[in-house]
């Protein structure tokens, strides 16, 4: 039996429920529950459980899919999603009391974690890489945010020095760090969209991106072609896809031979009960010898692929990333801090301290 | 300069011309003419060129193609494709006389092919591997049909030991080396989709592949997906796209998570004046980390990537790849061999010995 080493005592845990599911609209407070549960017996805690107090949850557009009828959070159950804490207690040998932890577990204060539950999440050590202060990294640039950037640039789309990016979303956690990964690493020449002038200006001002596209001003595929033309008038070589609709389409017909498309979200579409089917040619790709391909961060985050922590921290300690976050304070506050996704009133990685 | 071997004299070269460029329909002896030219004066023949003997003219589904108005065969002139044949003058130290050749040149008997012609088109050598007896291999499974089964299955749908890989067009040229590489190299199980009870037989006791579907008692994508279902309950991991149509439909419904799509050819809509749109859903690719991908043979072909000549040869001489060959005689018989792509009528690689 490992050494049992814990705080003395915990208080009640709060816990963000879902309502019921939510199939279509824009979800919001009124869709929650922020539930006060027991307080945690810590001496009936089995061998090889963890006590994990949050101290930063994520909002990340995912989970709007997760919570309709047809996705694993179903009404009256805890929402999960990445979070970042810390050990409190620990009858596990990999974990000691005070280690830093980024995990998907449920958007709870305080909660207990088995060895199966362990066994059955993504989680990854945060200690050693960022202290307490910084701990809302741990959902973003060193959490799944951050390996979707990095995975999804560097493996799924594979950069060639100076060719040009196109990319949704990008003033968001994920697309911010894609494009300056592609720009500092890779010498890409990287065209934003975004919502709304102040969102152009911060990612060419803090991002250095060469181009801003402000989509709301965009009314239709055509008008998203033009813009792309505009400042690419040979086309793109990548598209990083956080939007669908109109981006793809726009994307895909800007397209250059041996082009790529890492499909990594559609927003546009997360709201609807049923994602809008494009029409397109697949037999258009053979001779263009094109590339599209979803992915997901896990391989990544767990290190099966890649060197994702340390790389991505390495950089953001050289200088070479600049972290946005739109913060809020409080679990009660999550509902709303999800829903700012949808509206576009967030800037960067949307993040509720704990 | 370079010593001048030739034969002594050579007969007048026949060439295949386009008549005018065909852009709907099924492509027949109508639409060619067999003209005769003047004999080659090898006194004329400049520093660094070749001429080639023709000894095997291809009949490739891609040409389809290059013969509507938008492609690069116009009406009045020479069709380009993939020939096999032996270099009967040299002026370019890269090429004795009696060397074997595999190139895209023009369907002529015999032609000159001057130093810039060479450094313009796709060649390769052939002698060391096969014997003039064995020539029409080189436009078959040591020419760009063996090239594209080569880099398509291994390069681009990467397969793992034990997955089901569905093939289209499965007893042709192509598909017909992607299935057996597959079984042989990685222990795939192998779908084949052919048209007639004798193909389906062919695939199955000549290339070992462990199902096929008749294609022609199919009438409709959910007709092909229940087929595919009986056979691989859970889905394909990769599918290996000849046709389009119906066929990239089923194969996208029933492709499994982390599935590949390789887009080689679409014969389905060749005849058409442009492809039928698929309506599809990127966004069912991100969960399910699926990739799509087209590709040209053309950097295997030239060794830019892998090691294509000498893996096939290799392969074939262990007898782990049977070939299967329609074999027409003369350049004049080329129209017809090319319209049996489209007819079904062929079965194998298609090839005209001249």
């Amino acid at each position: 039996m490992s050494e049992f080493t814990a705080v003395e005592s915990l208080p009640a845990p709060k816990t963000v429920f879902l309502k019921e599911s939510l199939n279509e609209g824009l979800p919001g407070p009124e869709h929650f529950d922020i539930v006060e549960g027991e307080p945690i017996d810590l001496d009936a805690i089995e061998e090889g459980s963890i006590v994990v107090q949050a101290k930063a949850l994520s909002a990340d557009p995912y989970l709007r899919g997760q919570i309709k009828s047809t996705g694993p959070i179903k009404g009256g159950k805890p929402v999960r999603g990445f979070i970042a804490g810390k050990v409190v207690a620990s009858k596990n040998p990999a974990w000691v009391v005070g280690d830093l932890i980024g995990a998907s577990l449920a958007f709870s204060t305080l909660q207990v974690v088995t060895a199966t539950g362990l066994a059955q999440t993504v989680s990854w050590k945060l200690t050693g890489l960022i202290d307490e202060s910084e701990i809302s990294y741990g959902v973003g640039i060193l959490g799944m945010p951050g390996a979707t950037a990095y995975g999804g640039l560097i493996d799924v789309l594979r950069p060639l020095a100076g060719e040009t990016i196109f990319i949704s979303a990008a003033s968001g956690a994920v697309g911010s760090l894609v494009g300056q990964i592609a720009k500092q690493n890779y010498g890409c020449k990287v065209i934003a969209s975004v919502g709304g002038p102040s969102k152009c200006a911060l990612v060419k001002e803090k991002f250095g991106f060469d181009h801003a596209i402000d989509y709301k001003t965009v009314n239709s595929a055509d008008d998203l072609i033009a813009a792309i033309r505009e400042v690419a008038p040979e086309g793109i070589d990548m598209y990083f896809e956080n939007v669908g609709g109109i981006h793809f389409d726009a994307a895909f017909a800007t397209l250059r031979s041996r082009g790529r498309i890492a499909l990594c979200g559609g927003i546009s579409e997360y709201n609807n009960s049923a994602p809008t089917p494009t029409t397109f040619q697949p037999l258009k790709m053979i001779y263009t010898q094109q590339r599209i391909e979803g992915f997901l961060a896990g391989d990544w985050l767990q290190g099966a692929k890649g060197n994702f922590l340390v790389d991505m921290n390495n950089w953001f300690r050289e200088g070479k990333l600049q972290v946005q976050e739109t913060v809020s304070d409080g679990i009660e506050s999550w509902p709303l801090a999800f829903q700012s996704l949808f509206t576009g009133a967030n800037v960067g990685k949307v993040v509720v301290r704990v």
